[in-house]
């Protein structure tokens, strides 16, 4: 006889899914070629989330998906606790999918006193189990340093330029950032779509007008020209939509808006279908409520991107292809 | 010239409070003679949540209080985002206090593939910068250890019995217990109003109606009793609520009913107020609404025990003495 | 020539053993199928402990075993000892299985100034290096999430009971629990004996002699019963052996005696062998010196149960099967 | 006898230096109307540090000041073991101010497979023992959240348009940002010069000349302005010079050069002498030794700054005015 | 009304002591001034441990002293365990005074699949709450850096160096390692006895004597010379009773035997007592049992140094001037 | 459908090398049969560092191997920023190779207020990611216990004995120490070589000669004999060098020197070259610049070892056959 007993390593992926956009969890399922692991989950009467995996996850490849939808702070938990449920029922490794990164945008103290909200969310998910984070277009790149493991940031931007390309003449084309810390993106967007001109929303003071203090101007060239105007995500959509006033007012000829996250909350899909643009473009990596849809709206779907992209991460592949070369 | 600057070593104690439960708050700051730090908290348009405090929190004892009533994944994150920020002003300590434990019930695996959600929830504030827990009657008193340091678990149960103990003849008293897994807490009761006898509700096969296979029962003498039904937290109140009509139907002549945490989710109100109880007494660690109120309902004070055991805290006092000889 | 050097991924698993209860780790070994790892482990002679494992576990996946039995602090120090053993010598995973958890019952601060020895204990375990603990029916349930990973919770009650439903009439039969404390689990195991009546010790107020103050008495139906007293463990058997008479002195028609972990402190074999109780049942968790045996004892074999989870865990299967319902 | 010994609790401010940047050390410590505490410290002949302290820093909240110039590899370990000497040695706290974050541009993976070092350089700092970070002028704010604690993010950008402030007509400024990605610095800038229009030079497809690829260009208006061209940092001034010829071929009427840190590097004092500034300004974060000197250069001190902070740190007082109100 | 409490900063030292060595615990403290705190500590019947202050130590300087001794694992866990006690109950800092650091010896691998005990020990001691280590003369130097914090390391050999510097003419002392690994302390007491020669003994082939393998041999001169044989500990005494043998064989006018740790496991009083030693002289570190003790037996107090290094760390002062020049 | 999709399990390794020793990392990978896995490194105009890996590393066991040479600080920071890359990049394992151990002989406070160097290292590849340190005969073994996990102590002195004994008739060998600390790793040469006599050089005062407080002085006997002086490291060679002399003088028929790292800091070469030394015997853990060679200089190389051992600990076989009985 002897001290050692042999075993098969064989290795298995499962998906699992958090409430809150059940629907892209399942199409990133079928883009796998299996079904989501039944999971219960619901709500206690005073508000506490249950949760529980029907089937074992003994030994798997855990990815946990959610969308920081609204309720945010309801569904982040509940992601949370699937963690740690799957840390509990000894997964082999836990991955975090959060096509949006909720919190992102507070990346950094503004003003004295304030949390850094997105590092904590990193560390959260950190202390639940979690070995690795997926996320799509991070409001900024820096936040793939919250987290002290691997990160698989991946880029949108290929979605939407594809469908861009089809809708303007790329050789008329000003790629226009609503704010001043965005142009980066911009610029990448520019360089996408042939390199064409490049422009940026600001607020300054009118010289013309001393009485005034402060107003959005264009700086950049716009008259005439397609515009695409571009951002990471959509909230209210007031920026974006004072964006595409200033940019018609400027002279453009078109207008279209596109972006990776479409927060849509009240009252974006107003002010978007009502701002001018021609076409607003988003993915679905938030759910979109059908109140929330406007006849100007496209959505292009996130799936195939994150399932690519598990599918790699669980395989050894190389995730960098879903990259550019910049990121 | 020396090579030390000298400095002075003063201590400062600041309570700070999410907007869960203001009132409460309020009535520590009062207590303890100071008035809460200006806070902002607001949710943005998506649900996330920002906070700031008005005022310099650097090398101060900041005691964070919250309280964990619906929606409580929204008030349990402000906590935590409290706590973070805190942490990043260079706070000398982090108290959470939490008069209610949220996700204190979920203290241990009931089947297999479900989180320790209570565990998780000390692990989250550690992570976001906890020193120290404050918490009121906990579910489970193992729920200490989950946290690894000081825990100040305070025990609600002398202002319960105080007010009781002018309420029934202690003479002609039975505590019962709703089940069978609280017939501990019903025993310190029991002490507590003199030594009276114990019961317990517990469901059983009724051998007498062999075709109905179980059914609710009094183990222990209520007959001709004033019954004092006692447990930790009241949330829908239909274990609650059954027990005193099963003490009614065994013979009791009176039922008060006692708890620390009013939860009092749907259709609580309903149930209380209906099922035979001549009084249902609680404590303010969590607030209630007004539509949850009804005639028998008895809500104490629980601002004094939190405000002595802050005192306590900061003073280096001992806290032992809010806890009876065996907590 | 390539950069990647291509390995084979076979798993192993190796059990070794402590000093402690070396019969009970072979029992399980031979469950396995294999046999106990060679381990030099000896005193030095100021009692410091020396462990070396005599083959490699470079890869494997290591079950460290150890019985808490007396001298129970050398019995811990030695299985930390063996897992830094393991974790230094490149073990690819350290699973601590414990059946009876040593210091379980410190689990929280029954008075302020005291440890939490029952959370220590995990701590310390993570610290050597643990990845998961395994133990067989916990002093109290929580204790689970006192470990910050996967726990194997065994419980050991089906082989308990039956037995013990081989040895009495369940149809009369009332299961007791020796304090109000234990009441959940005789509860379980009134509902696996055929859901008959509970019934638990309370030391209690004589209301009809004045002058004497506290008293144990039962509360539920004993009388002409075959009543079977159910407790975790025994220690130095005062409170069972008392209930067991005071059961008897109720009018019960017989007292079986069942727990899981025979500690068996001194003077616990004459008292039990003196009280009254028919039967004696326990597991092998814990080593049975030969001078601790009396004729109503008997030890049921607890290997089978240990083996069985140790290879789920190995193959990725399921251990929820080896819990009930309710765990 | 009692059993407590009552101790003193005075506090003393230490500030201890590497040897990067002595000049500006002994400004702090003369700010501050301290010494720099006596240290020894030199390299090995393998190039191995030594470092020790030549007074006691038991009990004090002890500052490490290190510039993070070249060689920048043996500065940071300096810095490093200094820290680590000081936990040793029982620092009560100890603060890493790095005047300049070295590494701080690596703060993302801008391809796959890289490191984050500026999330790696916080981490070895906490690992050696530091409380807290103070720097100047992050490259990206987001930096803050590396630290999981306190971080002081000094903003010397008042000190720098206070001086330049002097030098230009604030009626006819255009403040440019020398690339896509720092105009929302440059836009701060513009806010504290009085309002005035903003620019940014960017590479793009010069349209009218198709066999040409890309060029610079300045985007927005400088024709017949006094430019001001900001950035937080000087490197190669490979941008900067190019950025600085572009403003002249587009007519600006003078071009003033801003930046925080001075690295450097060459060959920077040639292309910054030669590019057509009028002025270089820069503040003494790092060391700029006498060949890196040139004509149009000014040197603005720093230590004021970072003495008032760590004077704020020590007394508790608020550090956040020596931010502005957006940082 | 203020939203700041303003406290006092009052620093307190508080010194509790496990049972293995109470006189050692009450010398320190009387030369403290003080008393040890009360304390409640015993045994329950299977072996655990059950410890609790029976005074607040909230917000005090805490110093938990257990000697080493046998039963040395019952001991290290009672200390462990006070320490977590200490946590848990506010203690603003706590120090594991330990004079001999149990499991020393075993601060490597000697050979593969062994623990480095040594370490795990400052482990187990940093998770239960150990902000600090004191301990007298290490076996090796090494195992400070085995805690990440301040250690203490004081220093024996004066108060032995200067007891034997009135029993030998130091004109004619030879000062012996009883092995080639302890040169070094030899060498650091000769200088302290003035300079004189030094001398080892060695295990080696007699080439005079070819078929016997190997034999004890001193290295160095000891004819007619007063030798003292240096050692950190001693345990059995094997060797150190065997070197003195082979220094009087070799000549040597007469042998004192110094070491600081006096394990004295059996069967050391009968050798030392009868190796031909003229005096054997060690400190109380570990307590010396009356059965243990023989006429050349001297037992130094170590409780002076150790009190004084303890009032410097809560003083703040240097402990430094308690090593000498290369400790 | 099924919720699990299964994968590969197949293994990896991969070496990937810093820029310090480029040809021992070449000479590794051809002993293990692979190519170094491309990759850029290089420095930044300021000194900082950039490294990405040129292709995959995911799921595989990634060496890292530096040599830590001057400027040593340097090639640190490489090799961390290449554990962080491998981290981040989601290498399934991470170990560093580093031949010899940076800042190893600062492995204990030799005064206070000193770092602890050794062990922040050890700290600092750990927090990078080091999930496995290997390294060539530390300095300290009590090195090994600085890392929290496995370290891999390969032992190079086979290497150097082997061939020492094809240049000595070992039945005329002395071994030498050249101080006092160093004698243990002198009596395991002895033994390699034959068991013969021993000798150490020390520093005494001279009594024949009373003005002259102190001079080197061999004791043991090496009058006639071929005398091998073997260290761990030679760094500037006066120690070894003056040792050397004093064999001559004492009438040492021959020496030769061997040592594992070939630190050989100016003036090592001129030092050894002209110290009488017949031969120095080193290996190639660092590299030996063309102007550090002398004739007397013999270069073994160390990269079989290393092969070796890698491959071990990919393959999970025992590495203890690489270290002797007592390693």
């Amino acid at each position: 006889m002897t001290t050692m007993l042999p075993g098969t390593s064989e290795r298995s992926l499962v998906l699992v899914s958090g409430r809150a956009h059940l629907e892209l969890a399942q199409d990133v399922a079928q883009e796998l070629g299996i079904e989501l692991l039944p999971t219960s989950a619901y709500d206690f009467a005073n508000g506490e989330i249950y949760v529980r995996f029907g089937e074992s996850v003994r030994g798997a490849d855990v990815f946990v998906l959610q969308s920081h939808t609204s309720p945010i702070n309801q569904w982040i938990m509940e992601q949370l606790l699937m963690v740690d449920a799957a840390k509990r029922a000894s997964a082999k490794t836990v991955t975090v999918v959060q096509p949006f990164y909720g919190y992102g945008r507070q990346d950094k103290k503004h003003r004295g006193r304030e949390p850094i909200s997105a590092r904590l969310m990193s560390d959260l998910f950190t202390t639940a189990g979690a070995d690795r984070l997926m996320s799509v277009d991070l409001h900024a790149a820096q936040t793939q340093g919250f987290f002290d493991g691997p990160v698989d940031h991946l880029w949108a931007m290929p979605i939407l330029t594809d469908y861009v390309r089809t809708r303007v003449d790329t050789n008329n084309v000003t790629v226009v950032s609503p704010d001043a810390g965005r142009i980066r993106v911009a610029e990448q967007w520019a360089a996408r779509l042939g390199g064409g001109p490049l422009a940026f929303v600001h607020k300054t003071r009118d010289v013309t007008r001393p009485n005034q203090s402060v107003a959005n101007r264009v700086v950049g060239d716009v008259e005439g020209r397609d515009c695409v105007l571009v951002d990471d995500l959509i909230d209210t959509g007031g920026t974006i939509s004072e964006a595409v006033k200033v940019c018609k007012a400027a002279g453009a000829n078109s207008v279209i808006v596109a972006a990776t996250h479409g927060v849509l909350s009240d009252p974006a899909a107003q002010r978007l279908s009502e701002c001018g643009a021609s076409e607003v473009v988003i993915t679905d990596t938030l759910p979109i409520a059908p109140e929330k849809r406007f006849s100007q709206l496209t959505v292009l779907s996130i799936a195939p991107l994150i399932a690519r992209a598990i599918r790699e991460v669980f395989d050894d592949g190389s995730v960098t292809s879903l990259f550019d070369g910049n990121s």
